[in-house]
């Protein structure tokens, strides 16, 4: 037997790279490589197709787990295995909203996530416009009592996405501060760019004393068009009411979990690289963009390095649960996890087009690593920022326990908030060269620094 | 007071352009000035947040029609008036798809018009697939029976707008065949261009004897997941199964109407022109291209002749009712007027995007006069066509019964059918710059034809 295997292992060696025998990576062939990747792309056809919207805590999320075990390992990925963790579920119900006076017509709406229910009767009330989140703050305590709320904004498509930071608050925060002053219910504008009847979900939530309140958000053509009612009827002295039914449901704590694989690196004792997604999303559309891309895009890259040879070290795929509704994957894992080594945190979780910019927070020691990077990402027409990485929501809870080292490779966000949290979110949404390009980013990235014996300990905060 | 008179009248024939006063209009100077126009988008917005959706036989057509006749007389014109007429009328219930297996989840559907209702429990059942309408044709009779048939194409978007008429008779006839087959219902991949979850909707109907089916249309990217999926379960030889739910229903006989405006002629025993547009618009949408853009562009063109004199021939506005639905108004129009002489009819029902060609069908007699249409044309960078005008749905009734001239301004339909049927049209689609350029089109078009005394009588058809 031995002497067939060493006959077999001399074979292998031939026909074979020499990079896989010796298990080193060739930066730059592997990337050239990653162009033609097609895994990323089946990874989210197969999502979006057989298992389709996957809202934390719900069966089609468990569905979702299992698929995705059963993809890992298929892809030859090691110690694949689902962790599950209960969490608060939250579940749509009816929803519509009609101007009933002077203008009768029905809008396109959608309950945020965490809204309270209108009952099936629906609340009908007079309409109090506010065209920022400041004039919303600005008015007396009580002053909307028996009123709908509705704050609109201005939001422009920007390639960082900056958009969301500047006009995020009004669906995070405003829900709370209509309540505090007495509103029956409470619209947004969708907080997104694009000009379908396709409204924005996402979790909101009321702060600790705070009456949840029904809260909802208009499509972007019917916010601008009651926007235009309002102003309308404020020259001839009427109001504008409207009648919102939203009847969602909190179900309590329900099941959700994160799906966990590895690489096993060649020396397990130095601390591993973290590579994240999230495999929930939604429930209004099949989760393309957010984040059946990040998930395929990290399991092709991590499958590349691995068909290529053993890295030195351990690479960790996380593909989090119940990311849109509270991070609770993440919570989940820093509390499994916090006890073992991480040397670098990454997530990929911005949609599918090309990175264009990559940003480190790594310490002085790796300088050589960050720009070794760098340099091998200009093929790719990726510049360096000036800026400090952030990472993202799923790696955030264990890097703020273990201070953890961060590359982002941030992706286009242009389009990001035309499709983000809509029903069109779905497959064709996805441009497959630019899918590629962040497979070979990533695979670039994680062939440096999976390979790499530098010391990644950040310095402590001050 | 006659010194007076003759003072103000002298006084104004230095103030009004030499065109007003003598009823002739330059076709170019009114050509440049329509560029400015800002009445067609008044009236599209107006049509769209003051009235918002319209279906023919509904309460809220009845309400387009009063605002229309109070704005067309605001306008200016003459002899406005709405003309009511009956037809039947069906109006859409619930309509939900879901997947059941083997890949349960839920796709955006609508009813198609006049298709049956499936009942509240709805039909589930399996999904038999077929790629086009002739592979739907070729199976046999009774060979679907307690399916739901499901065809898909592969329409592209066409300037012309070609691929309505190849890919249309899925919308208008595989109703009708699927129940033939035997069929229990019917779904199409919606019959548009976009990849939004928006499904278009529109006309469909059942030959005589035909039992009616429920019959819905998935949106674009609704239609490729069940493809693939189909595709998918067809390797393991499962079936997929769905679930249908429609609850239209019929109402009988409402009121619909036309609403008819003029700009009186000089000479009104001359043959007048008809120029047409639809005023109904379907449920889903506020109907902004289709066709408040129409009414909007003849009405400004009408006025820009109207302001700057009387032209010799009477130019009379028809805003039909009921389009959408079996061209209720285009016929009630015919009926009503088939008695008075007809020189030209011209529709504008295809959007608000820029006119890029026009079209003939004039009298060999009238050779001048469309020569120096085209020539006039060319600034707004319109070509001439070397086909045969055809004319619009509203106007098909008369032209047919009184084998009346047309010239058709034919609009660029590129983006049309990503938003024809469906919720997305509406206001934020118009660019108002093309907008006016067909306002200056229709205005160049009008000035010459209105006052030219040719004979625009067709030589009979053979």
């Amino acid at each position: 037997m031995r002497k067939i295997s060493s006959l077999l292992a001399g074979a292998a060696a031939l026909l074979l790279p020499t990079a896989a025998m010796a298990g080193t990576h060739d930066p730059m062939a592997l990337q050239i490589k990653a162009l033609q990747d097609d895994v990323a792309y089946e990874i989210i056809e197969g999502l979006t197709t057989e298992v389709g919207p996957r809202q934390a805590g719900t069966g089609q999320e468990a569905r979702a787990r299992d698929w995705s075990v059963k993809k890992l390992k298929s892809l030859g990925f090691q110690n694949v295995r689902s962790e599950p963790f209960m969490m608060p579920t939250w579940v749509r119900g009816a929803e519509t909203a009609t101007v009933v006076a002077p203008y009768p017509q029905k809008l396109f709406v959608t309950a945020l996530g965490n809204s309270a229910s209108t009952g099936g009767e629906g609340i009908t009330a007079e309409v109090a416009y506010f065209d920022s989140l400041d004039a919303l703050k600005a008015v007396p305590d009580g002053s909307l009592s028996g009123k709908i709320a509705f704050v609109t904004h201005n939001m422009h498509r920007a390639q960082d996405g900056s958009g969301y930071s500047a006009f995020g608050p009004i669906r995070w925060f405003g829900p709370s501060i209509a309540s505090q002053k007495g509103a029956a219910a409470y619209v947004i504008k969708s907080i997104g760019t694009d000009y379908h009847r396709n409204p924005h979900t996402g979790s909101t939530g009321f702060g600790e004393g705070i009456q949840p309140i029904p809260a909802g958000a208009l499509s972007l053509p019917d916010a601008d068009n009651l926007e235009r009612m309002i102003k309308l009827a404020q020259k001839s002295g009427k109001p504008v009411s409207m009648k919102l039914v939203l009847t969602p449901q909190n179900l309590g704590q329900q099941e959700s979990g994160n799906v966990i694989a590895e690489v096993v690196g060649r020396d397990p004792k130095l601390p591993m690289i973290l590579i994240a997604c999230h495999l929930d999303s939604w429930d209004l559309a099949t989760g393309a963009f957010d984040d059946a891309a990040g998930c395929g895009i990290i399991a092709a890259a991590a499958k590349n390095i691995k068909d290529h040879g053993q890295p030195l070290r351990t690479i960790r795929l996380l593909w989090a649960g119940a990311e849109e509704v509270g991070i609770w994957g993440g919570k989940a894992y820093r509390d499994a996890y916090r006890d073992q080594p991480h040397a670098i945190a990454m997530e990929s979780d911005f949609g599918a087009d090309n990175v264009w910019r990559v940003e480190f927070a790594l310490p002085e020691a790796a300088k050589a690593v960050s720009d070794r990077i760098a340099a091998s990402l200009l093929n790719l027409g990726i510049g360096r920022s000036a800026g400090q990485a952030g990472g993202g929501a799923d790696i955030g809870p264990i890097i703020a326990d273990g201070n953890l080292a961060i590359i982002d490779l941030q992706q286009d966000g242009t389009r990001y908030f035309d499709l983000h949290h809509t029903p069109d979110d779905t497959l064709d949404k996805i441009d497959p060269a630019q899918l590629r390009q962040n497979v070979a980013a990533w695979t670039t990235v994680l062939s440096i620094i999976a390979n790499s014996d530098a010391d990644f300990t950040m310095p402590v905060k001050q």
